[in-house]
């Protein structure tokens, strides 16, 4: 690495569509001297009605576009992609590969075991999630891999995507929807929430505020967005990878995507907790592989 | 036709998934006569995020199952279909075809003429449907080709469908999503109100009741499912195609899905408005083609 083109190597980020720019906001909060490159896959938006083979083959199209751009390591900020093909981009891809499930799980059990058994009883950890995450039980998974004390509880939210797409963040009815979502969750003794998809973080104000409704006393509500941004954070430290050059550090944001959709910059705008949209480049992924 | 097993010949109706129940529904009100065998492609749904080629290659698909199972009539209960591949199927096969989309339009038509001008100006046509369905343009279409009097303004509505599938068809979340929706096109001038998603006439007496209460006058709403099934019952009187043989008739519905998916049952019972579901069968629909 001896010129500056050589040491640009930034962050790669993916998700099928935009909600992965919650993990790209957390990174540049948690790590502002990171580049990043993102690339939603908008065109063939939304991965998780697609068979298992298909998720792979888009997962490794989008990891050899990231690869192409010499990203340093790959955050797999899409639910379905963490669930059903992230052993297979680690075996095959020579750099780290960290996806959103096993951070939102980690997060979990120790906000579990932390909180403590009011009651006597192991509280449980409450995800809610797309029909496909829940479907897939990766939540479970992920969660029995590091304890086997916690009962795991899933539940799809439909509703909770397309109000955030809409931008209906606040007041009465996603109040009223997260509330339907979460009491059963509360009822089955769920003593943690996890918001198991990336579009969540929006609702994350709300979902406090009802869990602890429900609960009669505060929840931890996990946000994986967040415990994801931690991880990576952790990753780099360990692994002793640099930040990018100082001239390239900062403010260095490339949004990738498949096809730019209407209302796309508003969205985008949204999920990045209202920062100005970087330069956005329309690309096309190699259907080979 | 010399036997009975020659003179079954049931409509063939297909969706991408079960919304077009609604107007099989419409359909057994309609024509009690008429066996049905519905096809809903479970495993595939949604199709409004699929290309143009992908679309036809999976209407082919569930054309040719359909075909197999001896059908007089195709209905297609899909907007996403009824727009992109009609005229190709109206070509390809041996039957009549009928869309939602052109009924529909039609019925948005006479209902906009019927009501004439109050201030003079003549009434637009306003359409809610799913992303796909406006970005298709196919209801303007359909209503251009009827009259070039009439505007037609279209709007998406993402949250309605989640909505329906949720089975929150009461109440106040319903009703402020479909004002939120419905709002736009009235202040614009529609006078009439067009249901383009087989998903929505489980919500059209809130859409009734929210869109004569912003119009400030009861607005004519078109629900498309039963445009249809008008539309259907008009097409076998004139081609003087005779009912199946009475020991064939009455109740005669068959339900064909080639994914049973979670809490398949209760929303499949909701789209025939609370009827029992019969016998289901999974299928697999022939990749070739």
């Amino acid at each position: 690495m001896s010129s500056d083109a050589d040491s640009f190597q930034p962050l790669g980020v993916f998700d099928s569509g935009l909600g992965g720019l919650t993990v790209v906001r957390e990174l540049l909060e948690t790590l502002p001297e990171e580049p990043i490159v993102y690339l939603g896959d908008t065109a063939r938006v939304p991965y998780g009605t697609r068979s298992a083979e298909t998720v792979i083959r888009y997962a490794r199209g989008c990891a050899r576009l990231l690869t192409a751009r010499r990203v340093k390591a790959l955050v797999v900020a899409c639910n379905t992609v963490s669930a059903v093909a992230l052993d297979l981009l680690r075996a095959e891809l020579d750099m780290p590969v960290i996806g959103v499930v096993e951070p939102g799980a980690e997060a979990a059990v120790r906000a579990a075991e932390g909180h403590g058994c009011p009651d006597g009883i192991p509280p449980k950890v409450g995800v809610l999630g797309t029909a496909g995450t829940v479907a897939s039980g990766a939540y479970p998974r992920a969660v029995a891999r590091v304890t086997t004390r916690l009962e795991v509880i899933a539940r799809a939210a439909p509703l909770l995507v397309p109000l955030v797409e809409e931008g209906w963040i606040e007041g009465e009815v996603p109040e009223l929807a997260v509330r339907r979502y979460v009491a059963p969750l509360v009822e089955a003794g769920a003593g943690v929430i996890v918001l198991g998809c990336t579009h969540y973080p929006l609702l994350l104000p709300i979902v406090r505020r009802v869990a602890g409704d429900l609960a009669g006393r505060p929840l931890p509500v996990v946000d994986s967005a967040r415990a994801t941004a931690r991880v990576v954070a952790d990753m780099l430290r360990s692994k002793k990878i640099p930040p990018a050059s100082p001239q390239l550090r900062r403010g260095s944001l490339e949004l990738l995507v498949t096809d730019l959709p209407d209302g796309f910059a508003t969205v985008a705008r949204r999920f990045l907790g209202g920062r100005e949209i970087p330069t956005v480049e329309q690309v096309d992924i190699d259907p080979v592989g």
